[in-house]
């Protein structure tokens, strides 16, 4: 017997997270006495619908059971008159319920690839989207965006160059983690029309669909035609700063996909039965909650612009969505950087902690002088944390 | 553009639950004012423990936030303590905690096997095992156990002549859902032997580990040399009546897999935070919870053989462990049975709700007489429900 080959290809392979995988550096630093300013993960400070951690309450005697697989029948008609609230036509049998954005994303994922088979989607790219699809089987194919044109979505011929035989789908994420880019009407509607022609599903991850500081928020399914290839991946998380609940679902009018992965979800039983009655409480009266948290953000928008723009050498595109910036720094390496800012600097015992570019980007070199800055803090802190990029990248010893 | 092609091979087969089928008939026929005794599924009606409820709450002006990939540390410590309580030898570095033991089964196969390898279980089988191996691109095999022998575990001649180049792993359930069977440590130490031979790994579904009437709970890891090959899937949900908290843990000494398992789990980011909280709770201090539970399903047991014992052409095994029993009918089909019970049959405005036996095989025409009794209810409804399937034998136009 041998004692190297118990795992499958994808048990091996399958990426540790960027975004995570500083976190013992971090702790070393937290262990020697340094404040760090996260700007590393999207995991905001803003408490939670008070609505939410009320409703969420099973009192003693209660017995906390599975929901339906598909989720909560309440919850689901609150989806629906959520989406509907917002313009989005969605109706019941559209939706599933998931744990969490991320099941839904590897449920759609399981649902449409076979081994082999090929999802395009531009890069920087979130990168988990790389590991779920090793999940399934699919290889993730990626189309170069450049921080030169705001990470705008490439043209068509792009998108038709890179599809295969084994093309399956496209997806996006609107406004896009990791560049905060916001996609423009008429580059959606260009990439609706090349998924009809291509027989191609458009996965769009709008887990962020509220949160645009440039425009309006903008769901696929408004653009004409769209709901015949869309499969929205969506999410309470962010929304309802409620990232714990693990609380998301999959809306789609194509109705043999919603078959296919309620069968999926059946086999995992049931979404979180607490965060869906928190997720009740969060859709009585969203409009008031997510506006302030908006409004917030905005202004968390600004200073970020605002400080980076004070630092030499630096390239920030406009943050126009999302609550993240990958951003140009003067440096050798960002995986350096990075590391060097949890290990070997300090200004008045407090650092800042980036997720280094590379790991955002599937072709071999590109990011490296690029990090993705997470806004998730309060004006203060968030300024002292950008003020704190620059002195570190004048003291750096790999500075560009 | 072919609208039939959108879904993988995963997407187009899975099958839908077979214990979840029924429900529109049960909708139905509750529409209709019938009062319907569900012995068809695993959800006990026992309420979640207080400390559980009590701790799962996060005051208002709390952040519910994503927890560790590999969850809270706390949690992990708890966890921990609780296992080395029962006299399991487990550490932090072997556990990661799951968003229920539906995940832990998931990523494991996935961390095991490359499409076209195998898995050999005995049959009748968790029909999920064979969803989540079609997930994970591996095929179930399994091996035919008998419902006169108790369905005791076949012995290792049995397993050896399932295994070909492609086995990874054998996947026992015990107590066994759905037989009910608890497989004996002689039985175990011939798998586990049988496991290492030939390098396989053994992966044990020990959710209902502390469900057992009749001897003691029997962990895998106390069979001498299994930590070489022992994956445990392990969960609260039953343990702690808490099935809508979708809380479990990978237990393995092969730090290899676990480090696997950790990266798909960094994908999905979080187990549910609000669960891990009140498990917290929960494994304060388990032992009366527990010990009081067990002790009121052996009396459900109690009195579910003897009703059983009862109602003539019925063959049931004795009920070792877990809270299901499968039972053999003296009907044409339980299919259709358990369709007419919802469909057909009502004695006094009541009837119950089994789970039909075909669901739980892959060889085909096997189960089409048995039923999976789920007994979780109380003693007054469980000896009802049981009485109801006798009037409805009676009853039945399709008895043998």
């Amino acid at each position: 017997m041998s004692t190297s080959s118990i795992l499958s290809y994808r048990g091996k392979n399958a990426p540790a997270s960027p975004i995570r995988k500083l976190e013992p550096l971090a702790r070393a630093a937290a262990e020697r006495g340094t404040k760090i300013y996260h700007l590393n993960i999207g995991q905001p400070d803003i408490p939670t619908p008070a609505s939410f951690l009320q409703k969420a309450r099973l009192e003693p005697g209660n017995v906390l059971s599975y929901s339906p697989s598909v989720g909560l029948y309440p919850y689901r008609k609150a989806l629906v008159d959520y989406y509907t609230g917002i313009g989005m036509p969605v109706a019941e049998r559209d939706i599933l319920v998931t744990t969490g954005g991320s099941e839904a994303l590897l449920f759609v994922l399981m649902a449409l690839c076979d081994p082999g088979d090929e999802v395009i989607t531009p890069e920087p790219y979130y990168p988990n989207y790389g590991t779920f699809s090793m999940m399934a089987g699919a290889t993730l194919r990626t189309l170069p965006t450049r921080i030169e044109d705001g990470f705008r979505l490439p043209p068509p011929a792009d998108f038709a160059a890179a599809i295969t035989p084994r093309t399956r789908a496209i997806l996006l994420c609107n406004p896009s983690n990791p560049t905060g880019t916001l996609y423009s009407r008429d580059a959606l509607t260009a990439v609706v029309a090349l998924a009809k022609q291509h027989g191609l599903m458009l996965i769009c991850d709008e887990v962020y669909r509220d949160f645009v500081y440039a425009g309006t928020p903008l769901s696929i399914l408004s653009i004409p035609g769209a709901a015949d290839v869309a499969i929205i991946i969506d999410s309470l998380s962010k929304r309802f700063s409620a990232c714990g609940a693990r609380l998301g679902c999959i809306i789609s009018q194509r109705h043999e996909l919603i078959d296919a992965v309620t069968r999926f979800a059946m086999a995992r039983l049931s979404p979180p039965t607490l965060g869906q009655l928190g997720g009740l409480g969060a859709l009585e009266d969203p409009g008031p909650f997510v506006s302030s948290m908006i409004a917030e953000f905005r202004r968390r928008r600004d200073v970020l612009m605002e400080e980076l723009a004070k630092l030499p050498g630096v390239l920030a595109p406009e943050a126009q969505g999302a609550f993240y910036l990958m951003t140009r720094l003067p440096v050798d390496s960002s995986e350096r950087f990075c590391a060097w800012l949890l290990n070997d600097f300090s200004h008045q015992g407090e650092t800042v902690m980036l997720a280094p570019g590379p790991g955002f980007y599937q072709t071999p070199g590109s990011g490296q002088d690029e990090v993705r800055i997470a806004y998730v803090l309060g004006e203060a802190p968030l300024r002292r944390a950008v003020q704190l990029l620059g002195h570190a990248l004048q003291a750096y010893p790999g500075r560009k």
